[in-house]
């Protein structure tokens, strides 16, 4: 396959890359070690390697950017078995290949310590029209796509009774929405032409975590509504199954690689739309306010309560 | 200070990037790990950032690149002294601000094994005038710029004996070449001008070993001519010190981030005076030839000799 924008690649000091023309740059950078970010007993070092591209490719996608070209290294124990770091390498490979991004660079280190993989993924974008978090104005809507807390709840899964247990409970989905997440550059692609996303952040940090990072940025408040949250049942039957509150699962910490997006109250339409031709899931379950940083609920019931709960520190999420 | 390019850098999912007009980019990944690239007992943390900030620079140095932007992902024990992560990323920041480059992103992980840095630099090169490594042809001169080996033997001096020691020896300046390199970025700036260059690498593997690289590339050999070498008194010193011949340190394993070049040999004149207006020392100590990967050394008798000494494998360095 021909690899777009690539003039010269490793083999010579540093790679060379021609951009597109009017493109700005969008750059990040996250990294993985192993027993912090993937145990190999939960995932196969090729799932390892996939998802950090995802963690990556998220990044790219909440700033509406298109994946081009990534660097990695690698911090590889001597003993280590061969086989896993290239499958690592071939995971993380593919992953980027089938959002359009390659891997143009890197180097290979010894340690021993723990393993670890160095990722930076280069986008491009149309100069000015990247989402920032800084964008959402009051009124606009609050959207995401997917089953934020999913992520989250299949990790703890793993944790508490490993995954062999969760398939019996038909937990199966939400160890997988942990083990193969999937970044939205499609709906991003989508919901860029529509013009009606003002701000957008990935949910990597779990809903209200990523959700109070827009209302800092931009600030505003949110008020978002429970009556038109998705409903879950596989997240309610894990939140049983590990005897905590659903919202914990559903508002808590989790590394969705969902998208989070304020939109245009007139671009609704147009969004849903999108999401369609793509077949995402898309949600619209509040309204961005004037009160900056304070993050509401309205329950089915009708009540208002701060959102995350009592005491819920939403700039630091703990 | 300004930071060219930078639309907006951490704080959001990822940072934006303006690129010149016209221009490619060059991008390079190189990391440290503590305990193989730097110890704490051979320098300062700043110091070791500075030197990985170099180690990439000479990177973008050997492309003709402008340095511009680079993230930092950052391994660091829970029990580590904040005050050597902040000066190890400030060392860096600073050598990088120096040559004109910004940090604009990363990320931070705590890691129980040997603390790790991995840094990928971005620059920026008008199109289609980068350097290779491919483009010597035979007729070519070979030019080198400052003592290669220097580093090579600083480090060996101070796994042998010490800085306090190499310093007694009055071989304090072997020490500082490989504690604190400077990436030749102005040497290279001067010198793209002159349109003379064909290829270039950095030497970061020591002069024989990079000069077959580029043999490799370009598919060409090369005679060295003793009698043009730079006299470096200090490596005759340390080699005796450290009972090597003088060779081993000239020409073997060492990282010294000078620029080793293939000029058109009527850019001779040009890049003399280029290298004189930024100070920088720059010897021409030979001449590409036609017959491929064949490299030797004309001694100062007049005899021609494989370049490395017999038996040395100029396409692996060993």
């Amino acid at each position: 396959m021909a690899r777009a924008g690539v003039v010269l690649d490793s083999g010579d000091d540093a790679a060379v890359l021609r951009p597109a023309p009017g493109v700005n740059l969008v750059v990040t950078a996250d990294a993985f070690v192993e027993g912090a970010h993937f145990l190999p007993a939960w995932c196969t070092a090729r799932a390892a390697g996939a998802r950090l591209a995802q963690a990556n490719l998220s990044d790219l996608a909440a700033m509406a950017a298109e994946p081009r070209w990534a660097t990695l290294s690698i911090g590889a124990r001597r003993d280590a078995d061969v086989e896993d770091v290239v499958a690592f390498q071939a995971g993380l490979a593919d992953a980027l290949a089938a959002a359009g991004a390659w891997l143009v660079g890197g180097n290979l280190t010894a340690v021993t310590g723990e393993p670890w993989y160095s990722l930076t993924l280069l986008g491009e974008c149309e100069r000015g029209r990247e989402w920032t978090r800084r964008g959402a104005r009051p009124g606009d809507l609050v959207a995401v796509s997917g089953h934020p807390g999913r992520a989250g709840a299949g990790s703890r899964l793993l944790g508490a009774m490993g995954s062999a247990a969760a398939s019996a409970l038909e937990l199966a989905p939400l160890v997988e929405a942990w083990r193969a997440p999937v970044a939205r550059i499609a709906l991003a692609r989508a919901l860029r032409r529509t013009g009606a996303v003002t701000a957008a952040i990935d949910v990597s940090d779990g809903f209200v975590g990523d959700l109070a990072h827009i209302c800092e940025s931009s600030g505003v408040g949110v008020e978002v509504d429970e009556a038109d949250w998705p409903a879950d049942p596989l997240l309610e039957r894990a939140a049983t199954a590990l005897r905590l509150t659903p919202d914990v699962l559903t508002f808590g910490p989790s590394d969705d690689y969902e998208l989070l997006l304020a939109v245009e109250p007139g671009g609704r339409g147009d969004s849903e739309r999108a999401a369609a031709e793509v077949g995402v899931e898309l949600a619209f379950v509040g309204r961005f306010t004037a009160a900056p940083g304070v993050l509401t609920l309205r329950t089915i019931e009708g009540r208002v309560r701060p959102l995350g709960g009592a005491g819920y520190d939403h700039f630091t999420g703990s």
